[in-house]
Parts: C-alpha cells; sequence; structure tokens
C-alpha cells in the first residue's frame, strides 16, 4: 500500500494515532530512501510532541525488525538470554554479568553500542583491553555463544537498519528522548537478535535518561510487554542511577573494577547488580543455579577469560594508565550524603573518557575515580575523586563540571543509601 | 554568535521561546546550507505543535527579510500601496484591483504567486492571456510603476530566499499551517518588496486556509503588528470565503471575469470586495479618491490595459477556451443556502486549473463556473455547476467532488447572506 509521507506526517501532527499500514510503509520506504530525511524528522517531532500509543509503538518496532534479518540462535545449544541498560554512569556490569550469567549454563550474544554523551558505551570499555576485537561475524558470534556462552560485539548492520538509520537521525534533530521511540529502538534490535529471554536496566535519576521513577516504569513496562508479545521472555530491573556505578567511571578503569568482582571483590553496589541482574536472567533462562556461588567459585573469572580471549583480548595484558591524575579533596569533613552521577558522567566524558560525535576517538585511560560514595565519612583533605585524562587541558573543565557534584553532611549523620533495585517489572 | 542546531531544536521542543539571537543565527545558517534541512524541519513541526510568541515571530521575520535584499521604491514618485491574500476561491481581486488602485494615483507592486492546491495562483490566471510575461527585472517594475502605477509580477528571487527555501520545506513536511510561519512568510516578503502600505485580506471559511474567524483574527492581527513594527502602514479585511467569490473559478474564465468588473459589470460580491480593499488601499497611500467613481470612469480598464501591454500582452487577444464542458443540474427546485468554497476549489484543481506540485503546468481554460450562488433561486434542472477542462476523464474526479456542495433550502425560504467584509483590522 502506497502513501504520501506528508499525510502519515499530518496523521501524527494532528493528533490521532498512525495506522500500521501508514508506519509500515513510512519506515519502509524511508529505509530505501524513497522519504526524505526532513520528512522523518518532522514525523519524528510529532512523535515527540504528541506521543504513539502502544499498538502504534508495536507496530513501529515490528516494521523496523522487517527492516533487517531476524537472527535465529536456536541451534546454540543453550537457552539465551540478554541484558539491555538503558544507559549509566559508571554502568560498567554487562562486562561481569555476561560471564557470569554464561557460567549460570546460559547463553548471553550481548550485542552492544558505544557511548555518545556522558554515559559509557561497553564496546568503549572493551577496546581497552589489548587485541579485543568487537566485529564478529554472526557464524562466529554463535560459535562462540556455542563453545564459551557469553559474547560482547557490535551489532551486525543486517540488524534493523532502519533503526540504525532513525537513531542518527534522531541524534541531529532534538528527538531522542521519547519513550515510544526508546522502546521500539531498543526492542527492535534485542528482538531480531533472536535472543530468547531478556531482561531490561532501567536507570532513574539523575545519570539516567530517564530522571523520574514514573516515566521510567512506562518505558519498562512497554517495552516488557513489547518482549512478550514477539515470543521473548523480558522482565526489566527499574535501579538507581542518581550516583554513579561502583567507584570507576571511564573506560580501563572500569574494566579493572569488573574484573575486580569476578576475582570476588569489587565494590558492593556493583556486586549487588549484577547478581540481581544474574538472577532475573538464570530465572528466564529456566536455570536453577545461583549466581552467587557460581561468582564465588571463580568460573565466572575463567568464562570471562576465555571470552576476551576468544576474541583475540589479552586478560593478562596491563591496562593503558592516564598520563595526567588530579585529585579532589573534601573542603570539609562529615558523612557524604550525595554524590551526583549525571556531573560525574559529564565529568569523565569532559576528561576523554566519552565523545561528542560518533566519529570522535575516545581516551582509554580517561576518567573519574569516586573514592567517597554516599554514606562515607570523610575528613577535610580526604580525596572524593581522582581525575584520569591523558590530555590536561580537560582538566578544567572537568573541574568545573565536578563543582557542587557532592553534598556532605554533619558528622555523624546517618545517610541511607536508596537501594539498587527500585522495583522489579515481569511480563 | 554560534549555536548548536539540536540545542535551538531542543529549546522550542521544550515549550521555551527561542532567543532573537538563536533565531537570526537558525535562519542565516539555514539560508547558507549549514543547518541541515532535517534539522530545519524538526524545528518546524516543534514551533508548529509548540507555537512562537510575538516577538519570536518578528525576530523570525527580520531574520528572514536579512537573508535578502530589501527594495527601495522611494523613487516611484506615487505612495505606493500593496494587497495580499491568503489564498481563496475564485479570489481574482488583484487582477481589477492593481490597476483601479494605480488609476486612484498610488502605485500597486503586486509581487504574486502561483496556485498550490484548491486555492489558484495569481500569476497562473494572468499566464492566461496571450503573450503576458510574469518575470520583471526590479529596474522594469520600478519603471512600470512610475509610468502605469501597477505591476502584476512574479517576486524577484533575491527577496527573502530564507523564506522560499523554508516554504518549499514547510510544504514537504506538513508545516504550512501555522500561524506564526503563515505571518512570517507573508509579512518578510511584503516587507522586503519595499511597499509604504499594504492591504492584507485574510480569508475565512471552508475555502480559505482559516476555517474559523477567531483564528483569522489571530492571524491578522499578529501581520498588521509586524507590518506597522516594521515602518509599513497596515491593515487586514477579514473576509467571507465560505463559498467562491463572483462565478468563475479557474485561470482564463477568472481574467475574464475581472475585466468584466473593470468594464462595468460583474458579480455583485467581487465589485463588493474590490471597492472595499481599495478604499483602505487608497486611504493608506493618504489618497483623497473614490474608488467607485474611478472604477466607474474607466480609468481602471485603461490602466490594465497600460499594465497587460507593458508586460507583453494582448489585452484583446481571445482568451483560451476549454476542449470539454458538462453541466450540474440542480435536482430539485428552490432556494440556494450554501455552495461549498471548498468542494469547488478543489474540482478546480480536478480539471486542470491548479498543481499538486510546483513543477506541474496548468489549464488556462479549466475550473468552474458557479451558476447559482447563495440566494438564488432554482428550478429543478436548471445548471448549478458548469465545468471545463481540456482532459475529459477529468471529469468525473471533480463531479465527485462537487457531490454535496450546494444545499437547496424550499422554495420562498429567506436565504441571508454572510457580509464579504466581516471585520477591518487596523495597526
Amino acid at each position: 500500500m502506497d502513501f504520501a509521507a506528508v499525510d502519515v506526517i499530518a496523521t501524527k501532527r494532528d493528533g490521532r494515532a498512525l495506522p500500521t499500514a501508514q508506519i509500515n510503509w513510512m519506515i519502509a520506504a524511508y529505509t530505501r530512501g524513497e522519504v526524505a530525511e526532513e520528512q522523518m524528522s518532522a514525523l519524528l517531532m510529532a512523535i515527540f510532541l504528541v506521543g504513539m500509543n502502544y499498538d502504534e509503538v508495536a507496530a513501529w518496532t515490528a516494521a523496523m525488525i522487517a527492516s533487517g534479518i531476524r537472527m535465529d540462535l536456536s541451534t546454540v545449544g543453550r537457552p539465551t538470554v540478554d541484558k539491555h541498560s538503558t544507559g549509566g554512569v559508571g554502568d560498567k556490569i554487562s562486562l561481569p554479568l555476561a560471564p557470569l550469567v554464561a557460567a549460570c549454563g546460559a547463553a548471553v550474544p550481548q550485542l552492544s553500542g558505544r557511548g555518545l554523551g556522558h554515559t559509557g558505551g561497553t564496546l568503549d570499555k572493551m577496546e581497552s583491553i589489548h587485541g579485543w576485537n568487537p566485529r564478529l561475524s554472526p557464524e562466529q558470534m554463535q560459535a562462540q555463544l556455542s563453545a564459551i556462552g557469553a559474547v560482547i560485539c557490535a551489532a551486525s548492520d543486517d540488524l534493523a537498519p532502519a533503526d540504525r538509520k532513525l537513531y542518527a537521525l534522531r541524534d541531529v534533530t532534538a528527538t531522542v528522548e521519547s519513550i515510544p521511540m526508546i522502546s521500539a529502538s531498543i526492542m527492535s534490535k534485542k528482538i531480531a537478535e533472536g535472543t530468547g529471554a531478556l531482561v531490561l536496566d532501567v536507570k532513574v535519576g539523575s545519570g539516567a535518561f530517564m530522571r523520574d521513577a514514573t516515566a521510567a516504569a512506562k518505558l519498562a513496562r512497554t517495552m516488557v510487554t513489547l518482549g512478550v508479545a514477539a515470543g521473548v521472555r523480558t522482565s526489566a530491573l527499574l535501579t538507581d542511577m542518581s550516583t554513579p556505578l561502583g567507584v570507576a567511571v571511564g573506560n580501563a578503569i572500569e574494566v579493572a573494577e569488573s574484573v575486580q568482582v569476578l576475582a570476588g571483590g569489587g565494590p558492593p553496589d556493583v556486586i549487588e547488580l549484577t547478581l540481581a541482574l544474574a538472577t532475573e536472567m538464570v530465572s528466564l533462562a529456566g536455570l536453577d543455579v545461583d549466581p552467587a556461588q557460581v561468582l564465588a567459585s571463580g568460573k565466572a573469572m575463567d568464562t570471562w577469560r576465555a571470552m576476551v580471549a576468544a576474541q583475540g583480548g589479552d586478560p593478562d595484558a596491563p591496562l593503558p594508565v592516564p598520563k595526567h591524575t588530579h585529585q579532589v579533596l573534601a573542603a570539609s569533613g562529615g558523612v557524604v550524603s550525595r554524590v551526583d552521577a549525571r556531573a560525574v558522567g559529564v565529568a569523565a566524558w569532559r576528561l576523554g573518557a566519552g565523545r561528542s560525535r560518533k566519529e570522535d576517538p575516545v581516551q582509554a585511560a580517561a576518567g573519574v575515580l569516586c573514592l567517597a560514595k554516599p554514606g562515607a565519612t570523610v575528613a577535610a583533605g580526604s580525596p572524593l575523586f581522582e581525575l584520569h585524562t591523558d590530555t590536561p587541558e580537560r582538566m578544567d573543565a572537568a573541574l568545573a563540571e565536578l563543582a557542587g557534584a557532592v553534598d556532605i553532611a554533619p558528622p555523624g549523620r546517618k545517610v541511607s543509601r536508596r537501594p539498587i533495585v527500585m522495583d522489579t517489572i515481569r511480563g
């Protein structure tokens, strides 16, 4: 069926729901280049401001899946289960999680992206490891899933190509932060990837895309419903992103922290969230295993080493170290009551850990160590942050971001920590 | 001052007013090709849905004027006054009006456009006249204004080029019908054209852009304020467009009707509106002349003939006649209580009088004669419409548009005609 793009745009502009046939035509014609970028961007802004109902989001998702291939992971020989995070500061959870869940007996096809803005990207972090290769063919990916159970790699260009084209357009037209479009973008890629089950980590708080819990819960429910409708067992955890996850925010320093967790150490919040997500994933995969026991056994570390080596990485190679470091000290003593996730994320980005445009390189060694998390007692002059960069001219911009990022309450004040997992939404 | 387009878009998307510096930068950078079409279209949709306040519209208008030249008509030797109509069905008023007001002593620099959709364009109508040339250089235009007092011609490409680029973009992105953008588009061209005074004919009703009087009054007030602020004496008439103006809707047949008016005849509504607009224009031009007397004197007809001849047209050449005609007859007798302007406009368009894309040609002889206007008494079988076209395969589509376009009340019923001029808004 054929439509005029201008009529489709006017339908949404005037507050009406888009019929499925119009959505199918619009996305297919846009992917073929027959609908112009300026027409799609007008529609995206109308969707941003007017919204889409669930049926529209489902049709939009299905149309994006239909723009490319849908992988078949049924021959992998293990139950498949994936995780997707909406992005946070210090969110290195995929790194310990994928090998942990694989060590529990599942296959984890962790197709990942790069960072843009103040949240980092899993591929950028993994590339701190000497020799590690993010690009695998579908056949290589499936072979590694069968043999080792865990893969972290870049998504194939054949998965939901409409989403890739749309994401680039949304990025330059201020239409990224839309619940219908975020839902469709995430779920089209995950459904096309062929995973049997999926756990969504939907972040809430200053360092997240979604600042308030109501919007985050709505996003989570939309995605869970989309997943279940497409035959993917799907759950979502709403998790706190008001403060950075763990101590390390950057690339190489997040790899190091992940390895600490796999070795039985690491910051308590990173361990807690890794185990909470692993427990949900293992459950959706139908496995009767306790991830905490598997982590303690060292099997997750073995799987990590095998996974890194299978993609050309050397798990024993030293990680890059920064050329310049600088410590931010507490002006007064007391109890840390707030460390703002967004400020730390932006500071790490300014230091070179992230990129402004997708063509930009990142510095493997750049980032921020959060040396005093909420609840910690500090003395005047004790370090709050350690800043890392190879380009010292970036220090001032990062320091400016961190001004006001920390609150210190009078000594002895009890600071109650928000729980990491705020809510769980199951299909 | 330099901005990022995505930040400008996000400002409007989030419901905030655009600062003048951002508007200036955005329009200048777009005109230079540095802001992409897809970014401008996202901003246009955000403006469409969120709106702009008066200061934003004024800044947007000024930025579009600044994108090109501003003409100087001070050497013409007569007071200059122009008219702009927002577009209606059967709206041939510019044709008798420009020579009439010139014959009153003013100079009328009537820069006109072509039709798109169901409302016709003045240049398309004038081109029915054998040999007539719509393209004049600024020097030719000024010489003709001095010598004859009236010019109908195409706008120079150097006038508000940003508006031309934006209009083409709005056309394909469903962002035409926005009061802030219509106001800025019309007023940027008219202010740049250099006229000293301006009368706006803002149409209201089914055949107009603006279906309701409140929205039309808002558009009129915005434009009058913009004109006065730019030093152009400006008034607006709100006029009825629920039924076609006059009998003829098309190209050559509208020229013929205009010549009838200049010759002292013609339909009463066309005469009434021509004189109302002429009176307002003559008043703004500071002339103490009665346009009705000038029309009756035949001087307006003399000016028409001189104006047509000065642009290569032969005022005595026979106008094109259609290859096919078809009459629509009344099914029952009674008093015509409604003839829908929009339906008639679309029917004329379908017959070939208008175009769907700006590259399309128009048929000079195509159109619709409205043989029974509201208030007329008809017998069963008497003609309501006469359809004209060179391509008879178009008749069915036109007939479909006209089904339901006419209401006939029982014989003897009193039908009160809406006044043509509904309101006048002065600066």
